[in-house]
């Protein structure tokens, strides 16, 4: 099965496809700096549509997702901006647990595996 | 290669399965208030069976499993259910890790990847 | 597809081969007592490096990494020594986060999903 890579640099690629399946590096916020969990969410989901496009893939393809806060309390938050994104009927496997991220700027970080 | 989904709400399916593949939601205990980490170890482990059982799996086929706690002292209470549980010569990939989870009442949550 | 397990034992296999994906368990520093994170970080990815070749795989095929760190103020000491280890043009996914280790001398653990 081929490997194809997508915005690699030294550190990681945004997108690896490997067959039929999309690994996506964990993505956080663009100007995240005082912006609220909800809508660092936000922003991140409009990422992810953007790459999974570009993998050949889409939010309803998403076969799991792993989403860390810096603050656990802003569960709710994040959860108001993930169910009105997923597409009824393809939601994904999920774990959603609490961990600080590589600068405290960011308060979500979301990994996602997909299918094209 | 299909994707089938399972158990599927708003936020999440408790099962997706791609091809070969099949990806859990991450798994904690019913009724978990005031159960020691053990007790909610066993209890996850046996939603596992029901699920993997559900996707064409079983806990002799998991590939990788993800452990969460909320308190790394649990550590040796939780390897003792998962240790007895795993058919022998079938051990998964695994990592287990401290991290908060989405409920305080929560000690425990377990991902996993398997195959079927 | 089939399911091949090196290094098994009771509670988990460092290699699982689906088809032609690779799963390791986390992976931590031998002789990581007083280690600091960067030399931990070092020691790791030689034993990746070992745990790949065997299972038919190489740093050049990994698909996605997850990085934990005991403490996140170590993520420039620990990227100094994975931007020098991935060959250029094959960076994986990767997400890294702050956790807790399982035992309190382990600074960095690493999860990594590969392809053969």
């Amino acid at each position: 099965m081929t490997i194809e890579r997508k915005h690699t640099r030294d550190r990681m690629s945004q997108i690896v496809i490997h067959g039929d399946t999309v690994y996506l590096a964990g993505q956080v916020a663009m100007d995240a700096a005082g912006q609220p969990a909800g809508a660092q969410m936000r922003n991140i989901l409009e990422i992810i549509d953007g790459l999974l496009d570009e993998a050949g893939s889409g939010n309803a393809k998403i076969l799991s997702a792993t989403i860390w806060l810096s603050d656990i309390r802003d569960f709710d938050a994040i959860n108001e901006a993930w169910d009105a994104w997923i597409p009824q009927g393809h939601a994904p496997a999920r774990a959603c647990v609490e961990a600080k991220l590589a600068m405290t700027k960011y308060t979500v970080e979301v990994g996602i595996i997909a299918a094209r």
